[in-house]
């Protein structure tokens, strides 16, 4: 079980970090005061796709000012340039991970890094990391870095580059459909996209194997019309998530709060799912004391094994209440969340 | 083609060892005396996970009392204990092996090890099964070993896993798809539980190169029930065995001895199969006394790349009829058995 | 992006190179002879299981003597025999390669080597190809090979066989599913044929991340009947064309004139596709000459990173137009391709 201490990224949401509006910063702005539901786990402020190659300074200027009075409580991973076969774009993420970590070091927590290449190409992206951090007088591994996996070389090298998270700085795989699909030829026929559901699976089996976090694509169809009416596209967007889930990717890809608030319930136990699991490690520790070394509750049997399983639901219960407390309290009765918080003591 | 002298594996059918009645050994006694279609190809007396934690001891004893007298035709493959990150499990698996090997060696063709991790924990049950089998006098590789696959790690590492099979006692690889998605923090979602379609290809096709035999995953939905009836889910396990046969899976698993009936069919040639490749076969055969060294039989070309394949059909055939004849007896006629026969010699 | 100079393989065309007719060489002469979309790109002249054993001779005579004189415009990549595991085969294979490349190395591409197994094995057939180069005086490399990919063993070694492609003289990877299957003891069942989609995938990937070409395998159910009437399946066979292309495979293998047809126009950019590009790249680099980094078209941000993806949709038309005319000239209009053409200079 690599498991145990559940990392929350059940949201991975970016946010541009500069517009070509009054307030460059509106988006950003907006996704460090998100609240409740719409609050992700990971905010990830965009400096690469998501902001204008002219406006790639302005959008470094507002994460290093906005960051240090947010009242954020979450994650911030922002996102740097980088390509592993482009050195203009290499050094370009150099200087943005320099700058951040330089000026707000101690408000990331890593950094996102796109089009990575093979193994060699995501350890030269480690040492710029490990230089800045020493050059700042961070402690060691202070500040994580996640990569993008969106290049047929990063996915023929995914086992490796997995592995290497075992040891190293690197903490999250999120895999980027769009550069993907360009990169390999694939295109839309037929009406359908290609779905890369192998590809996924592969995804949770070594972010699971290396106690790494594991986060799907955008879905960047968000709005649809029908009719004559547009609407916020949600059966899509829920449909893509609980698939996401279903393989064990511990979080999904937001672009909006809309996105966000869907893909936080999804990712999180329900509140029958943790009653349950409550039920069935309260009734083995008294089988314990007991002497009996399981018991069947609702006719499944709990033994060693299978509760690892349920401690699991409850740690992750809890580790969203220490991160979002009010998505706990709104998930979850009181009296619930009294008697996890019991078994998680 | 790794096919050429068929290891029949149909069915993988666990029983558990000991259960909470009058007589525990009720399920393994009735999976012993299986008879006809219900009887599995691999009987899986099991001490694992089908087992009360209070019920491990009566379980050895069970098997170690009822195997010798087994009047059973087939291979029997204790399921022992252990896990690849808890030491407890592994110490108990070593007792297991250990006590069956003593007692029982000459009449189980292997053990069935579960949560199996990285290459390395496989190697470390293998070395428990070779200390065995020096310790009671037993030849090396007399007693086989099949692993649960349905750990993170034992995928990433299934390649190096299967390609240690070649050359060790390591036989068969089986899917656990309840553990599996648990590790990995799949579950159900949308009504819909995860299937890993990319996994069970890589399985087949790992089992394949390495001269292994591979199996689908148990399914645990037995009997359905609708309108107030209850009723067995026949349709839904042959769908499932179906599209395992179909990937070319040698087996499915099975915990009831009607699954039994229905996996060992499907994994089986039909009688219009086997007619078709023995008069491809013999059509060869006489062209190539002929002089000639191809032949067209009922519009397609044989020669001696797709003579393999037929073979292969004749020659699974006759091994189903030496370890089964009453299931051979009953789905081929006695001609066409006599045909086969005469081409397999 | 591995696709800068993209290579054509929209269509991998066999024709038996002798057929038991009149003239043997009947289908092989109307390959060459073959015009607009139904031309492939590559033409492959079937020694192998398209041939009948007693024809082996007589197939490898008409390629040597009807290559010299055709008018074909495309490449010809004659398939020889091959068995990673069947001595026999390889030493026809190896009189095969030999005979080719000295009558007619400078007629041809490359061969295809079937079956091929492990790395070792696919350099094996490397090392026949290269003798014969040498031996004969043609430049290192001149000839190249493809593989089909259609054993355990081959899938097993993809990444590596696909690696050694970067520094090799191997050039494209194309699926064979009819061999695979056996060799799995995959089969029909239910209805329904296995299906290989992660295979694909992986195909497409390991082929992009190394500069090779990737192709889909046959469709043999070339003709449909229903209600009595006979017609050509184009249905099924541009779903299956279309499956393929939307995985990134570069092209698809076709057994007719009409499948040629029709993958070439699945594998080639559409009109509206090559026009919106070029509208893309010129709005590009006009904003560049003003000294912004990116521009908006049609709602689409276009910088230096996406710019890439442009360009290579007008390499490709590009590519096909000087490969076969007649098909850039039937599928874009001319100003269009006029101004594709400005932007490729």
């Amino acid at each position: 079980m690599t498991t145990q201490t559940p990392r929350l990224c059940r949201t991975f949401q970016t946010a541009p970090a500069a517009v070509p509006k009054e307030n460059t910063a509106k988006y950003l702005e907006s996704g460090l005061a998100s609240e409740g539901f719409a609050k992700p786990d990971w905010l990830v402020p965009d400096v690469e796709d998501g902001t204008a190659p002219d406006m790639k300074e302005a959008a470094l200027e507002n994460v290093i000012d906005r960051l240090p009075d947010a009242a954020f409580v979450g994650e911030i991973w922002p996102r740097v340039e980088w390509s592993y076969d482009d050195e203009p774009f290499r050094d370009r993420g150099r200087e943005q991970i320099d700058a951040l970590v330089r000026e707000v070091g101690e408000h990331v927590d890593g950094v996102v890094v796109p089009k990575v290449g093979r193994l060699a190409d995501v350890e030269r992206a480690e040492r710029i990391v490990a230089d800045a951090e020493e050059a700042y007088g961070y402690p060691e591994g202070t500040v994580g870095m996640s990569v993008i996996v969106e290049t047929a070389r990063a996915v023929s090298d995914l086992r490796e580059i997995a592995a290497s998270g075992a040891t190293s700085r690197l903490e999250g795989l999120i895999f980027g459909p769009v550069d993907y699909a360009a990169e390999l030829g694939g295109r839309e026929t037929g009406g359908e996209r290609p779905r890369w559901d192998a590809l996924l699976a592969t995804l949770s089996n070594e972010a699971s194997a290396n106690g790494l976090v594991a986060v799907g694509g955008p879905f960047d169809r968000l709005f649809g019309e029908r009719a004559g009416v547009r609407f916020y596209n949600g059966d899509a967007y829920a449909d893509q998530v609980e698939r996401e889930a279903r393989v064990g990717l511990d979080g999904s890809w937001s672009l909006h709060p809309q996105q966000t608030a869907q893909a936080n319930r999804i990712h999180m136990p329900s509140s029958d799912e943790l009653a349950r699991d409550v039920r069935r490690i309260e009734a083995f520790e008294e089988a314990k004391s007991a002497g009996t070394g399981a018991v069947t509750v609702d006719g499944q049997m709990i033994d060693e094994a299978t509760y690892k399983n349920f401690r699991n639901t409850v740690e992750t219960a809890l580790a969203i209440e220490r991160a979002a407390p009010e998505q706990a309290a709104e998930a979850y009765d009181s009296a619930l969340l009294d008697r996890a918080r019991a078994l998680g003591e």
